[in-house]
């Protein structure tokens, strides 16, 4: 129909309209049973006895909507399918809220829409509910998109930021940077190289795998925005130990490593969108590198530093031991450096 | 500090001022064992034995942001603990995603976020992760807020749009319209009047009264965008039905009457946010009135209609007996009434 080529006003109103989009678009394309039941919550098995529930949010509101390697769609699936994988949980499920900006153009929201049904399916995840506001023109942008996910942990399984310990090894599942690099390199019009794309991935059974070849791997956690730096000052401060980082292990396209000296940015606090970093036992990092390697997203994974007691008096930090064989202290991103990466 | 009297791009990096922002302002409100243990997802503990999880999501994107009766962090708490409760589900986790416009006054979140600390509260629900993100000034209208919930149905409990009944009785907690007016009124500058003022409220305690004494309660739905009528349509539709109602049992402030009256609005279009509509048999009617009526948001609760066999060869649609013995179709909202009211 004519008058829905565009997002209007009317299509958050509760009424008829609303009522077309949803099923024109969202249920066009990923109308689960429930969706399809047209409740307004979902109703969802009783998990596996013994399972725990894990549960995590993330709104997306990144700019451009489409850029290479992804779009705001694939990117809302593979963040919160990435989230709840962290606490060694099965994804199962997901919910997802719409804020669109009137005069959006239908084409574009049905392309991400398609694009967030594809990579569910990958995932192995479902929609099952959701819910479509509409902001008046130049209050939004586009499109911005929240999904919540659902999990299951298995019985006996308790991951967490807080379980590493010294000795162990941190291991990062892939090359670093990509994913922020792509998005200013589009923002900006940089075009680096053609080689550069967003890495997001749903990494759920990578980390299934790593589980399974690594039983007491202690935590994983994915170096999205403040980069793999935020990330791992994060976990050294829950555990309440040093992480000594080793530069030249730190595995960094050359495009990539590259962009980064132009535009001045370490790359370590640069977004990844489908990485992640863990924490195992130094005597089960083989055998996590190996599953890791295995999978699809994780092939140039690599063991890039270890963790440490704290010194008598001392407070958790991250070192990085530089490639001119210095040590410097590697801190969270302070102040912002590319806004709406995610 | 004063760096912090409002929301910056930075708070929303990943790094250190998110840190500060979530620490002082989102901790600080609604700290939770799970938000504090700082992983990306939170584990919580397993139902009890045949129960099935029920989750919904709602984005909130109202302005203004504070009006009379409530806010934006009250309504997100309040519409989502409802959804969830509308499944028969006892809810008992919240995730909160917020998307801040650059240039937020930080102590207009930090009443947000009070708001939604007391009102879970009162709605015994926890918030147990959260996710935050910052955008241009200009590509935002200060906060948009996406809760989703998690709740718990009892093993036996099966209520939905489409299990009415021939006969069954249509309730409605309380009086129409009083927040689409209420929004409608501040931000046109009409004043109406003091008297109206948003309903936004928690019903699971009232809906669980309404469980136990009308133990075979068909469904619960809340009226919001696209007023009852909507809300009629959709369930009679899902449950192939005529819902009939009758124009003098509905329950009206003569405030937003008169306010209706003067903006051309049909009261029945108008959204509410602290009213529930179900459907109960005939002869549970009674109890399941005197159960809302104890309830402290469902005193004016009456029967406004009921349920009714199609005729063959005829769809499922509403019918309004009018005040003059005329009968119309009430249809649902078609197009857009008042943007942005939830």
């Amino acid at each position: 129909m004519a008058q829905d080529d565009k997002v209007m006003l009317g299509h958050g109103s509760g009424g008829s309209m609303m009522r077309r989009i949803i099923d024109d678009v969202f249920l066009e394309a990923y109308g689960s049973d429930e969706l399809l039941e047209g409740n307004d919550a979902a109703v969802l098995p009783a998990p596996a006895p013994g399972q725990r529930i894990a549960c995590s949010t993330d709104s997306f509101v990144v700019s451009p909507l489409f850029f290479p390697g992804g779009d705001i769609g694939h990117l809302a699936v593979c963040g919160t399918v990435n989230d709840v994988a962290t606490s060694g949980a099965k994804p199962a499920y997901l919910t997802c809220g719409f804020i669109l900006e009137e005069g959006l153009l239908m084409d574009d929201l049905r392309r991400i829409c398609r694009s967030m049904a594809e990579v569910a399916k990958e995932a192995d995840v479902r929609i099952v509910t959701g819910d479509t506001k509409v902001v008046n023109r130049g209050h939004g942008d586009g499109v911005f998109i929240n999904t919540s996910g659902i999990g299951f942990v298995p019985e006996g399984v308790d991951l967490s930021g807080a379980n590493i310990k010294p000795g162990d090894a941190i291991i990062v599942s892939g090359t670093l940077g990509d994913h922020g690099i792509t998005i200013m390199s589009c923002r900006e019009g940089l075009g680096f190289s053609a080689d550069i794309r967003s890495d997001a991935a749903p990494l759920n059974h990578m980390i299934a795998s790593v589980m399974q070849a690594a039983p007491h791997v202690r935590c994983f956690r994915d170096p999205t925005r403040g980069g793999i730096a935020s990330t791992l000052n994060e976990l050294a401060e829950q555990s309440g130990v040093e992480i000594v980082v080793e530069e030249e292990l730190v595995p960094v396209k050359p495009a990539v490593a590259g962009a980064c000296e132009m535009l001045g940015y370490d790359v370590l606090q640069v977004a990844n969108e489908g990485k992640m970093v863990c924490a195992v036992p130094a005597d089960e990092a083989e055998a996590a590198l190996s599953a890791m390697r295995s999978s699809k997203y994780g092939e140039d994974a690599c063991v890039i530093g270890h963790a440490e007691a704290v010194d008598a008096g001392g407070k958790p930090r991250v070192l990085l031991k530089t490639a001119f064989g210095g040590t410097r202290i590697l801190d969270m991103l302070v102040g912002e450096q590319l806004p709406r990466i995610c």
